[in-house]
């Protein structure tokens, strides 16, 4: 079974580093030839739009699947002939662009902020009127990590907004004063089998994940959000792995946005679940049966950003995992995570006080001391 | 940190796996250009005698590791000033000799079952004098998976045993009736700190393992053997994991072999400890702290030899890891292992006896149920 993964980033390295030992061998394609998977699968260098690039690379692979959201769909499908692409480009579609993501929770009564789509600076007037500020004004696709965003305090803030954004297809969101970030990562089988992981919680700082806990142990929360999922997961025929960020505000839930992949906030799962994320999406797109998601203690996961610290201090702490991209140090560039693992919260919550210098984050205390109107 | 791998078997694979996400490259040299490590890291296609190759080799790493114990240690010393040798070069010397190991292990005060020199029939006449029969005549070198050994029910087999064995340089050991295998894994870092895993229970058929059981708990037989191997690692100035079968008597353990590297009775690691086997040697070579040791669970790994068997059934069973070796299929070649791991020893029995039929073994029962007088 040989997987062919649209994009080489960290996701893709870390799938072909779970496929081989179910003997599924994973193929990456992504334009530049540095991509970070390419140290430990083959690696085809090309555009996306390279068509006889990306036939090629299809004719000779089983399945194809992605590390990136944002591959154009209209590559995925026109090699749709020669390999099978998991999920399906439909549900790669409505993933890249935020009107059509928030339309479809709404469709499949999923509770999700208010929003309004804004083409002219007469649609933001609009949806000012309707929904209010304050709110954040989004470019429909091609937005991570907080970028493409402008958040609107007051009316008077519009016309830079939009002086900012516009001239791309643009979504106005109503702004969350939440409780917490939360993340369900769900997946479903070629069969229709679904399955999920607990709720995560995550830490966002300056648009970026800074750190993960999992599980998030709520069950109610868990059992809306898994609703949610499935719903998704069904509709859209899904085969893989799907995340979606999710807002907890009073004891209810808002979805905010879906990823059609591996997902950063599911890290933790390598050594926090009997089937880490990436073997579920492997087995799932391969036709295998779904593993266990179980969780095994409780685990906290802190990306590095920027550049990676020296190993040694952090080896020396029990139960830490290092996971090291194979990327090139640059400021604000996710080169690395770690993952440390523990008994109960009480003691994660020791151990993540304990860590060296560099790994300890002002943000570790912030949802759980103090539940703060963050933005998303 | 670059790693090279002195062999490219499964374990050369294993590890480089391993080293990925701790940013330790490994690359791996093999006799053969189709070594399964080759699927996994670079490969160098060369002899171990081949001086310019392994120099070409050595050149490019940071320190040289063994996949495999028969590596020429002549080859590792012609190269020793190019990359540092872990473990040493004398290590490896020693546990390539069966009468040197066994000497080694008499030096240390560490138990043994008896052992004669032989190089002629008149030396095996007197080994059978003094140590009786039954025995097991073996070669000194090379022997593996039960390869290279003759027993000795009684004194009227000698002849036969010599001319099957005799021109090579012998040794004839004492049969020993134990109640069961065992093996530790200890490693050593470069500082001189120790750590070791539990006891691992191990049953072997036609001389190969087939299946280890892990944690084996018994307190006074850990204690024992932490500290027979605790003085093996001091004295060879030890660094990085070594492994060392031992016969359980009748509450007492009896040194039988040890291997300088990574080993198959320690697979269960990568599922059922903290940190696995493999991590843990990368981590002593690399001038890492050492990782935890601690186990999650109990784990069961099973070999598959000869064959891999559909994947399917295997996966749908919960908390069952597979592991393929990217082998080619033949009679009594490790093509792959299975770690299966529960909260406890009863769950870990049940759950073998509910695995699919290909995976089932007789001899599950065996240690547990009836402690059976199998040979050494």
């Amino acid at each position: 079974m040989i997987v062919g993964i649209l994009g080489g980033g960290q996701l893709a390295r870390m799938l072909a580093l779970a496929g081989y030992p179910l003997g599924i061998r994973c193929r990456c394609y992504d334009p530049s030839p540095e991509a970070p998977a390419g140290q430990v699968s083959p690696l085809t260098a090309a555009r996306f739009d390279d068509l006889p690039a990306l036939r090629r690379f299809a004719r000779d692979v089983d399945v194809l699947t992605y590390d990136w959201e944002n591959v154009p769909v209209d590559s995925v499908r026109a090699v749709g002939k020669l390999a099978r692409a998991c999920p399906n480009p439909d549900a790669l579609a409505r993933s890249q662009d935020r009107l059509r993501e928030k339309s479809l929770f709404r469709a499949l009564k999923i509770p999700t902020p208010e929003f309004h789509a804004v083409e002219s600076e007469r649609d933001l007037a609009a949806a000012l009127g309707r929904i209010g500020a304050p709110g954040i004004l989004k470019t429909r696709r091609l937005g991570y990590d907080g970028k493409g965003q402008a958040r609107i305090a007051s009316r008077r803030m519009a016309g830079a907004a939009w002086r900012e954004l516009g001239g791309s297809p643009l979504i106005y969101e109503q702004f969350i004063r939440f409780t917490r970030e939360v993340s369900l990562i769900g997946m479903r089988s070629k069969t229709g089998e679904i399955a999920f992981y607990p709720l995560a919680e995550n830490v966002h700082v300056a648009g970026m994940l800074s750190y993960t806990r999992a599980p998030y142990s709520h069950s109610a929360l868990q059992r809306a959000a898994e609703r949610y999922v499935g719903r998704l997961l069904r509709e859209l025929s899904y085969v893989g792995v799907l995340a979606v960020e999710l807002f907890e505000c009073q004891d209810h839930l808002l979805a905010n946005e879906i990823a059609p992949r591996v997902h950063n906030s599911g890290h933790w799962s390598i050594e926090g679940a009997v089937t880490s994320q990436f073997e579920s999406h492997l087995r799932a797109v391969a036709g295998l049966p779904l593993g266990e998601t179980r969780t095994l203690g409780h685990s906290a996961m802190l990306n590095l950003i920027g550049e990676l610290p020296e190993p040694r201090e952090l080896l020396a702490v029990p139960d830490a995992h290092l996971h090291v991209y194979g990327k090139a140090p640059r400021p604000g560039r996710k080169v690395g995570h770690v993952t440390l693992r523990a008994g109960s919260p009480e003691e994660l919550w020791a151990r993540l006080s304990e860590l060296p210098a560099f790994f300890r984050r002002e943000e570790f205390c912030l949802p759980a001391l103090a539940p703060s109107p963050l933005s998303n």
